[in-house]
């Protein structure tokens, strides 16, 4: 029986991609192997059907196929996330009671666009716990620079406090560092309970963020080894190597942070690596260039050179 | 055999509301009763599940099930558009395929959120136009204060010319009265298709709208016979008939243009028409307090009187 | 001594426009013109420098050019509120401190561009309170669809508690109807001072937000009689002829409302009432067309004629 | 006599921070010694009054001090860039007029808040570049992060052949790569004149911009002998050198690309280098935390043997 995500859940939650076919079908067998590398890359659990992962491009259908292949594929041997996120409670309790129903660990929620003000995003998630039942873990995604939906750290503990089973955040506002170290800071006291912190953003800031007492990462970066590294250095104290470690693919890190383009680039360098067999987006969606292509192809040799040099 | 709807469809296609039942689920029954009361307002055409109508809160077989019995309930008599915007080409190819199957007369679309610029947006509807084949009419929505994507004219212009299957624009940028005038003026021309224009907005200004030219409106307001008697008068040329009645309902179509709560008014009204058995909204959504209902009780009584003054 | 703003001022402040001369200078003989019309109408107070008012396309020395002649003009007969939201606090707290100087009776402030979340709309209110002095009676501008900053109830009384020289609202959010109500049901009690609560939003619900308790208007109609009379009317409890009259004009109150064409709309009406000599806006800024002015003409004689019928 | 800016600027134009002394007034003094400093370094230009120069914060004749202070500086030994954004084209008008009269090189402007759908702002263009005179070499500033304005290339281009004296695009859309890559390849064609292109966006990818061909960098990172050195390699074609020193500094560069804290972080590295006597941001503003100050320690001593290392 899988574990459930909870309060001091850490390491790496690494967002999965969702491989397609040059078809655009779902590719279950690169789904396998994708998740074969992710466990070899020694993360600690997987995000599925989130935002990157293209989740609003299936249908429900292929949502609920594409998780009970990962599901069955990870076996319980790590702690599966969901993505639920959607405009409507009925079609997200309805996601929510299969998934878990299979396996899933937890779900994650971000409010809709642009919802606001606080009272409302307070209201939401009371809504939102109601309706997909107060035994399923939910970690809650604070990424404004895309929901368009901003939440201060009071609204934060608020949430948490009233709703018991939101037991981890995904941390990705921008600039996000003050608003780490608060949460960090004032939650795990008689009155507010723990809330793991997993940082996204791309880990553009993730020892910066380690540094300030994040539990771990949740975001895609296609080569996860450096965040399992970084992450497993970090919770050791030892951040000078992982600094090392992480400044060596900043450049990389930076080059797949570009909104949109960023998945097109993660998933290349995922099918580059063997890990898939194509590195398709379903439309609409943002496509490589040749010079693209090459920059990229020029970044992973610098990085190859400077790993070399790092030993 | 339904007609398509084309260059020169008019009059008031309603945007019809989605109902529920007290327990959220689908009111079929409702459903065939709001068909036959917007058939009997005289109304020239349906189109169902817009934002208004709630659309991204159905799974993607309760989309069906409610498009499929609108138009066996229609059964031909006016056309009917479906709305398919969505996040991926491929749901709104096969949302667009099954309902274009069942007797849809054609599909709206409107651009994603957010996206931009121009070049995008032109790039974007290519996309879709070729997704959802060249045989399927579309009315291309332009709703900038929902969906935060700008069209110039221009933009309207070429997408338009590009993409000869889309016959028809639905206008609700805000202020938008000088828009409505140029694509007015500068479509029908040798160079130029003409374009179906039917204006949304909440018919905040129809009579004006009228007067510059459009075809007609599409929007749901919860009175249509108001919009079926000014657009016949309008396209007679009787425009201070047209303005007299659209003034009458002036103080309801704003009430009901507010932005969240008018969903929630405009199903309440229609409840009290005896036309659907419940207002209920889906979750996330707004509801109508005690003073909300007083209010909506007394602009109906004054508009029942200002009605009468009216002859 | 010109009287301050405070916790129960009521009645109708109109937003004034800034006149320009056909070159783009300011015009003073139509200021003076301009605030003897709007005396005359019954005004019982005005606010400049507002949105509206084009105060940001005006250097600093013209800013206080223009409060002092309207200061001069007004002598104390009504209170003048100024609009002083900026960028920076230094020239705020300048351009405060020579206007009150100059017999302002309080400043309007509203947030930023984009300011959020809301613990930092509470800080970025102390700061300014601190920084203008605590003698400074301030209203406090809630208006999202042009700044998006969005405050909940609970941060306004917030706000308020915390600094007790913001005195008023100027209520503008949309649909707003619902906050209305419970800042004022939540004020007035024995640990939430009192806030005088004037409506903005083009007065397009004055009626409405007269019936909830709202002390007045604050808005630049072209027709400030039209206010004038509602809001008696409400205060007296006549509703029903409050309604009659703000019914009879609401078809130009809904056509000024339009975001940008509004404020030439407004200008150009007050230009053809006699109020100022040139209907100029200070570029870049919208122009009326032809069938814009047109509209206007055809709009203003059916209110006249509706005016008769009203009696 | 100074060089104006033209198609073919290249190199460093550092933006300058606005140093203010510790009671917010303008620090003189640090202003000639940032000069010195920046000149040092081997800048090619400056630019001031940018939005990082906390502009909007100053008063009209603070901006015309600081503006005559850093020309009379800089006494013609490099050109010098002054923003001049407004809301108003008669403000800019007149900053503008002021700042050539004292030996500025050309002006850069964005368009204002929100500006579109794209033929407003081509309009916008046209307006500014009648208003400001054709004489004044304008560079355009495409920031839609800050500015909510969206230009497709197609646009730029349109702007640039309709008003010649737009001889620069300060580029900083996010992502952005492609648009630089096809505005480098889309002018300088017989139909399209030439632009010189310098990259913004906190330099976050100016090694890859400069190998994508812009003529430098328009910045203001607190090292900028880091893009002296970077534009210097890459203009002679020796990426790999560029690169390496490049990556030294990229977690830094990332640190001060933080978004409101990213110029208190800037003034701070000023500060902590010498350059000027104060660190202070003008209110309202952001403030460092201690803990940002030890990370930007940490993060200053590794590039320093990170620097060591790389010789």
């Amino acid at each position: 029986m899988t574990e459930l995500i909870h309060r001091n859940s850490s390491g790496v939650f690494v967002i999965a991609a969702t491989p397609f076919a040059e078809d655009g079908t779902l590719d279950l067998e690169s789904t396998d192997k994708m998740v074969d590398f992710y466990l070899e890359c020694g993360v600690t659990g997987m995000t599925i059907l989130g935002i990157m992962g293209e989740a609003p491009k299936l249908s429900d259908a292929e949502s609920r196929i594409f998780a009970e292949r990962v599901l069955a594929r990870v076996a319980g041997r790590v702690p599966v996330i969901v993505g639920v996120s959607g405009a409507g409670l009925d079609p997200m309790r309805s996601l929510t009671s299969d998934v878990m129903a299979a396996g899933a660990a937890g779900v994650m929620v971000a409010p809709m666009q642009g919802l606001g003000p606080e009272d409302r995003l307070e209201g939401y998630f009371a809504q939102v716990c109601k309706a997909l039942g107060g035994d399923v873990p939910i970690c809650l995604q604070d990424y404004p620079l895309t929901t368009n939906a901003r939440f201060s750290v009071d609204s934060i503990l608020k949430i948490a406090r009233d709703n018991p089973q939101i037991v981890m955040l995904k941390h990705e506002d921008w600039p996000g560092l003050a608003k780490l170290s608060r949460v960090r800071a004032e939650t795990g006291t008689p009155d507010q309970p723990r809330l793991s912190i997993l940082t996204g953003n791309s880990a553009l800031f993730l020892p910066q963020e380690m540094q300030r007492g994040a539990d771990g990462a949740m975001t895609g970066f296609a080569f996860p080894e450096m965040m399992v590294q970084v992450v497993e250095l970090s919770l050791k104290g030892d951040h000078d190597r992982a600094e090392d470690i992480f400044d060596a693919y900043l450049p990389l890190v930076r080059y797949e942070q570009q909104p949109g383009l960023g998945l097109a680039i993660r998933k290349e360098t995922l099918r580059r690596r063997g890990v898939i067999a194509s590195a398709r987006v379903r439309a609409p969606g943002p496509a490589m260039s040749a010079m693209d292509h090459d920059e990229l192809t020029r970044l992973t040799s610098r990085l190859e050179k400077r790993l070399k040099e790092l030993g």
